[in-house]
């Protein structure tokens, strides 16, 4: 199971997230591309950090929205949407080469990958820009949902890889949607919630719902939450459970 | 001789240039790169143009400012510079790749430029960004005015291609340097004028002062202005002073 | 009947609109506040302008989005629209103070003024914030739509000034909202169907929509736009069939 | 004496400063005004901190340039420059008058404080600036280098009022410029240097330089570092050793 995470998310003068601590950690650095955060001293160096713990480098789009953090929607045009997750590809994958890496995949950011998931029509200008960026430049989107429609459409555009997505720290509802923030126990509270919910993911690909029920949730990979922070501290305890 | 011009300046929902109209008679399209004007949908246009018309495509990364046109000077950090220079070549470079084309040189805009020419750390930083870019990836530099010195810090850099460029339109002090703009003649007002200099230039790598000598100037490009109307509608009797 | 159009909405070195002809012919000036157009200079040049010509000044605050000119749905919480619109208002109006005059009603832009005729807390937002920029603020609203309902909100916020706003070149559905611009009859073709519009609303306080119905509208100004050059020729005509 | 220090620096979900900390022992908090750091959300809670605390607010507007946090020197024509600053000034004033108070002053912020007190057309623009923006708005400049300058270019824009500010934590130069930051003492280190240079600036009204002389040292006002920690935590201490 791959761990995946946001990273490189400071931006100018300003911090966010602890990059050094969590970087060993992980197995896959979804690197911001400077549209919702980040900039190109920050790219530069996360992809320094991440070359050297040998981690994966995936870019991180978002809408143009810094105060945002791109995480309000917006209403982009099909053009609009595809030329700007091509530019923030290429730029991350330029200071990739610069340093003798690349970017290998993509996971959209915040409100983007929130409607994506719900709107086929974005979903498809996300697969089609990763399709024209690269061969074999994989697509992460969130397992459980959709999983037929994201194949069949991954499938339209030549084949784009997807790699599927659970979270590890977040309530999910009996339709496979997660239990949105507003509820109380929308984020697992307890390390044993997570290290449960990681265990039922991988052994078992299934997940226990808000009802109390098993629902399959097949999953390349796993998100884990730079912010939160004992979680991080207990990603050796999680990684541990997934040992045979 | 090659001629150059920036291109791609629109930005959003604001029009600058007549790109259709310059980019039959001209070989290379120095596409803006969102810093100081432009926007992923109007460079992802202007590669389409330039495809279509099979003329060169060069980044013209700027400073990261959009009101001031990248004209205004700033004091980036070498590490700022270098890497907001990858970042808008790669930009670019995808846009292009997803058409089948791709960036093979860049010249630097405004401020940049003129800085660049007055400063050799950031000449060399200019340098070190189109060599870590891609191999053969050649930079447009100011003729005439320290050839040397570029070719030395080319060097440095594995052998950066240089183009030498020069300036048709302009009127040149005894060293080199273009009359400020602010001289009453630094801009000249006839066509004649205009192809004086390009023959001058092109067939006996020479160009007349303010002082009325001869100065050497030995050049690789020339550059259009695209907002020089009257300019652009005799590239066509530029060019024929060109043939044997 | 006061005409508004939208005014100074040049950014940095890009050009739009063409502020110095239409100026002498409109009543009220709605100025793009640095958001989505415009910045402190043009601000303050068009202001200039407007004092020259008498003309009344407005502040035209827009979502944060220059590449999107405002036209994006953006969803912003309430604090961040309250905010925005207030720091756009006193922007401008600082500048105003600076010339002498200030700024006398705001009319929201492009998405936002869509969003707001749609959504009851995205106009209540919008009045609150006029009510706390200051006293007698006026804020320009669609007429026909729902004006009870503004009204009512406006009430609620110590009695907003409202001035109801009608479209002299736009087809009207029905129930009064605009027709969609996709379709062909979207906006007025000639300068008949214009000056009809504008005698309708102005003697006869009716409009006749796409079904040929006549349909009551009450407006206090109407809008002109300013790249509509075919109609600002026509402004002087426009005018004329005013008069008693 | 008044001490005053940089506050609303936050940016979108960037967290900079502690500004619940620091409010309570200051007397005049200089806000940021969303060009090199805040936005309109951080702004509105900024001033409702200072407010509640009874502590003076001033605009501290920048250079257009988030990711330099405004540090870095950028040429700005007189009339960019000159309106830039009215904008941000108004927009804080506005936000303030919505919270029922309002800026009594203002206080450049990095590179345009250091290029402001160092090029008299510079800080010319910026004295017109608060003049144009209000009666008796005030300006903060350092204090020790051209006071009697300062005093002559702000009686010919009408009297604008000047706080002259001293540095309780960095060291001086015999000229009463600031040593460099790249100097290894250019900061104090020690609480007791920085409350022996708060003496003797408020009893003496002097300064130990680098070279151990006493250099005459006239302030209104003392600049605190939010950042330093250490510093802050012994603000109640320097407070004290003012008491008679």
């Amino acid at each position: 199971m791959q761990f995946n995470c946001d990273m490189g998310e400071s931006f100018g003068p300003w911090v966010m997230g602890n990059d050094e601590a969590v970087m060993p950690h992980i197995d896959m650095a979804n690197i911001a591309c400077g549209f919702h955060a980040s900039d190109p001293v920050h790219m530069h160096r996360t992809i320094a950090l991440a070359s050297q713990h040998l981690v994966r480098i995936g870019a991180h789009p978002g809408y143009p929205d810094l105060q945002g953090f791109g995480r309000r929607a917006m209403a982009l045009s099909r053009e609009e949407l595809f030329t700007s997750l091509l530019y923030q590809m290429g730029a991350l994958d330029a200071l990739c080469k610069a340093q003798g890496t690349s970017v290998s995949y993509m996971k959209p950011h915040g409100a983007l990958y929130n409607q994506m998931m719900q709107d086929d029509a974005i979903l498809d200008t996300v697969l089609a820009s990763a399709a024209a960026f690269k061969p074999h430049c994989s697509v992460v989107v969130m397992a459980g949902v959709n999983d037929d429609k994201c194949r069949q459409l991954a499938k339209q555009h030549g084949g784009v890889p997807l790699l599927f997505e659970a979270f590890c720290d977040r309530l999910y509802n009996d339709d496979g949607t997660l239990v949105s923030r507003t509820h109380p126990d929308a984020v697992h509270g307890s390390i044993e919630q997570v290290i449960n919910q990681v265990r039922g993911i991988v052994k078992h690909q299934t997940v226990t719902t808000i009802s109390g029920k098993q629902r399959p949730l097949k999953a390349d990979t796993i998100c884990l939450h730079g912010d939160n922070t004992h979680l991080l501290q207990e990603i050796a305890r999680i990684k541990d459970c997934l040992k045979p």
